[in-house]
């Protein structure tokens, strides 16, 4: 309507840089650095923190920009974090565009939930695209979460996350009307259930086509844990191949992106050191539905240093996740655990095979613990799926592994994912010994987790921590209380400096 | 309790690293880079996005560590941003210490409040503390905020975090019974009411030490525009000669720590777009209360592109105000003001002093708007102070304003704070003209301000935009709007570009 005096203005400066890898890791979050006194910034009037559309060819993200006021980098260049570098696919040199980011939409419907409103499908759809799409920087995944805590939401609400976070990624589908699956809700260090529950129930018959992650921030995940067994790094094709000949995989889920906006807001969560429910929910169901699961059996640890702590939060929790499970037709039960220790021996990736190994072939002496869970959840997902009777699910799972059928189909499906592997024992290996007597009355989980990752787990497989007592047994001076399991003498030192300095890691009563 | 077998432990690797300077601007978090195979990343277990506590000598700081994977940054060398840099006050390549940072304990209030708690005075106070002592990563500013949005803030708390906030800085007190101040909320281009209102009121012989600040993201600040017409760089032993003596002084606030908790989270706020009435409370009152103020007038300009956009949310904020004011002896009065166009004509630091100098000079064509906005305020500073009855205020300031009472005071005040300048002049201008005819329905504050940023301004002490017409005014093809006033050619071209395609930033009916 209005324009300048007899003049049209075109730009003069093309908002144009040269890209930079600086090998920065950030999680996530793209970072852009560019000179304060870059021809960009000066044009498009950007600050520190603002958020920069970058363009490169066909690719584009959202980066958060920090200025530099120093000459290590030039004038003409946009330094890129990993995230960003990743996500444009460019080369040193190569030239990418700058702009002021477009106003992300979505972030509208989170400031209308702050201010008191509740959020209807099309809002979590939108919302859950954008976080998916890299769109919303940490602070604005922040903001979404404590909106969604200070303000609970409800079952409606847990719904509709649910659904934009299955719909956000890959759906995967299997020829088969029953699809089994588990999950254990909060880390319990030494936890490796899933191998064993998928050799019992697929043994029987049943399709698990189970995909596991790696340790994040954990001395092992299941996929670490399986590795050490067989090929976990399977595409779709050869995943599919998999559970046709034999019913079940047991692989890494790093070749499909089931539910990518919850590994996005998992991140800030833990930051925050905030779990609320409703995300818990759908955090775990997104996963499960995208998956293609119809029958799902979920582990609930409960104790003091798990993650859920009372049996009445664990109660609440089941009821929502069953309720919430229901409206996309998926089966769910939950099994309410003890989280008042590790579980087995084993804590990293080879020491927890070996556990799973001595379980699956019945070795005298094999961590009754780990197969009494296995047995639970392997009893509970039998019976959820009608293969076994209510109150029969236990034996039936018992005495496959007993008779040895689930040992041979272990065998079968590591075969099948590439063939089976011996997982490796440590080359440096120091016990941990009790100054004085008394009975055991707690071991603290997080800590013994942080132990066996200084000691290297997950990234060396063989390291870790091998524990040799349970809450509840007498304790004599001398007597070995775990042992670390390393491969670098360095590694080792920093395992005992941190134990020598924590530990209240046990706790001995008189 | 538990020793290793015999073997005491000492740390093998001290976790230093040398300090590299990269000129990183990140508004306040403080960052550090280091690369990922660094001893200290190895021996402490850090990981991206842990927060770090850097050492050097005395000083501390917790920053955010990113790690780096290349080779740009030296295994040895710790990466600060200015933030982590000036905290610490190192040299190139000075040793600093670091280590995992302490738990910050007011998060767990924080986290108490998102499940659901109320916060008590202890509970504020320790978490502005943490703030304002830079122990919040901007994601735990952002869950601060949401928590107290989301489950919003009762007059209660609304208090405890304003004293919290007034608090955590430096405090002023004044030899006087009775302390004036005036605030406007929520930014409104060219409304630089405050030099005149001081004049006025200082005139009549109350006592008005007055800290503004500068511009953050706005073209001008009270301080930029006041900069051109006297030193405002003030050091606290400097204000209080010049209030002595004078009666006010119109300084910048820089050189006093006020509220520092509130500069942190503004600029979290402003990056979510999110602004609750119980952190306007407290940020406003917060620092006014650490300043000394007894008596405050608070402008609230209301409209659409404002901060406050309805008649009634501009009632209920000011009754909150009042309220939480009444509960530190703070007498605070409110005057809803038209929030609908930018005030007066110039935008822009010089533009602005201009406009306030042809309404303290009596100038025939001074900006009748800004004029009686002044007049208005400093009416209500009268009467709240009882130095006018109730209605008559406004006269009072009138009277003041006319017989050049007001101008008289301000020049002593500008002499006082170290001679009075002449606020210069751009050397380019460039009339920006309508299209087509019509009635103006409607001017954008925010693209108003935009554009004079673009042409230079706040940097740039004369660049900004005057304005030529108001809303309602018919409008003639070729008629001047406005005038872009640059001092480089760049700048000004920038300003058309952007005016070319924001068409919209005025609003022309039939």
């Amino acid at each position: 309507m209005i324009m300048a005096s007899g003049l049209r203005h075109t730009a003069t400066h093309a908002p144009s840089l040269k890209a930079k890898r600086l090998g920065v890791l950030t999680q996530d979050e793209a970072i852009v650095l560019m000179r304060t006194d870059c021809h960009v910034c000066r044009s498009e009037g950007l600050a520190s923190r603002s958020r920069v559309l970058l363009s490169a060819g066909e690719r584009d993200v959202i980066a958060t920009l920090y200025q530099v006021d120093n000459d290590w980098l030039a004038e003409d260049e946009a330094g890129l974090s990993e995230a960003a570098w990743n996500r444009l696919q460019v080369a040193d040199r190569d030239s990418i565009l700058a702009r002021h980011a477009p106003t992300v939409e979505s972030l509208a419907d989170v400031r209308r939930r702050i201010y008191g409103g509740r959020l209807d499908e099309r809002a979590f759809r939108s919302i859950i695209g954008d976080i998916a799409g890299g769109r919303y920087a940490d602070i604005h995944l922040a903001t979404f979460i404590a909106a969604c805590s200070a303000f609970p939401l409800d079952l409606g609400e847990m719904t509709h996350l649910t659904r934009a976070m299955a719909e956000a990624g890959d759906r995967l589908s299997w020829a088969a009307p029953l699809v089994i699956d588990k999950h254990c809700v909060g880390g319990l260090p030494g936890n490796r259930t899933t191998p064993i529950v998928v050799a019992i129930v697929a043994s029987l018959g049943l399709i698990m086509p189970k995909t596991s992650s790696r340790a994040i921030t954990s001395p092992s995940g299941t996929a670490d844990t399986m590795e050490t067994l067989a090929p976990v790094d399977l595409d779709l094709a050869r995943m599919r191949r998999v559970v046709e000949t034999e019913g079940a995989c047991i692989a890494w889920g790093g070749a499909v992106r089931l539910s990518p906006a919850d590994d996005v807001l998992i991140r800030i969560e833990r930051a925050l050191d905030i779990d609320t429910e409703g995300q818990l929910i759908a955090s775990v169901l997104s996963k499960k539905i995208a998956a293609g699961s119809t029958h799902v059996v979920l582990d609930l640890p409960v104790g003091p240093t798990a993650k859920v702590r009372t049996k009445e939060a664990a109660k609440s929790l089941s009821e929502h996740l069953v309720a919430v499970a229901g409206a996309f037709g998926l089966s769910a039960r939950c099994v309410l655990t003890d989280g008042s220790q590790p579980v087995g021996r084993g804590i990293g990736p080879a020491l927890e095979a070996h556990d799973v190994l001595a379980v699956l072939q019945n070795v005298p002496g094999a961590p009754r613990d780990l197969r009494e869970r296995a047995v639970l959840i392997a009893g509970a997902a039998l019976e959820l799926s009608g293969s076994a009777p209510r109150g029969g699910g236990e034996a039936m799972a018992a005495a496959a592994l007993d008779d040895g059928r689930a040992w041979a189909k272990f065998q079968r499906i590591c075969e099948a994912q590439g063939g089976m592997r011996t997982p490796p024992r440590a080359s440096l290996t120091r016990a941990w010994t009790a100054q004085r007597s008394g009975s055991l009355s707690h071991i603290n989980n997080r800590k013994i987790s942080r132990l066996a990752k200084l000691a290297g787990a997950p990234d060396q497989k063989a390291a870790g921590v091998e524990m040799h007592v349970r809450v509840g047994e007498d304790i004599v001076p001398g007597q070995a209380l775990l042992t670390i399991h390393a491969e670098a003498q360095g590694e080792l030192d920093y395992a005992l400096e941190y134990a020598a300095s924590n530990a209240d890691m046990f706790g001995i009563g008189v």
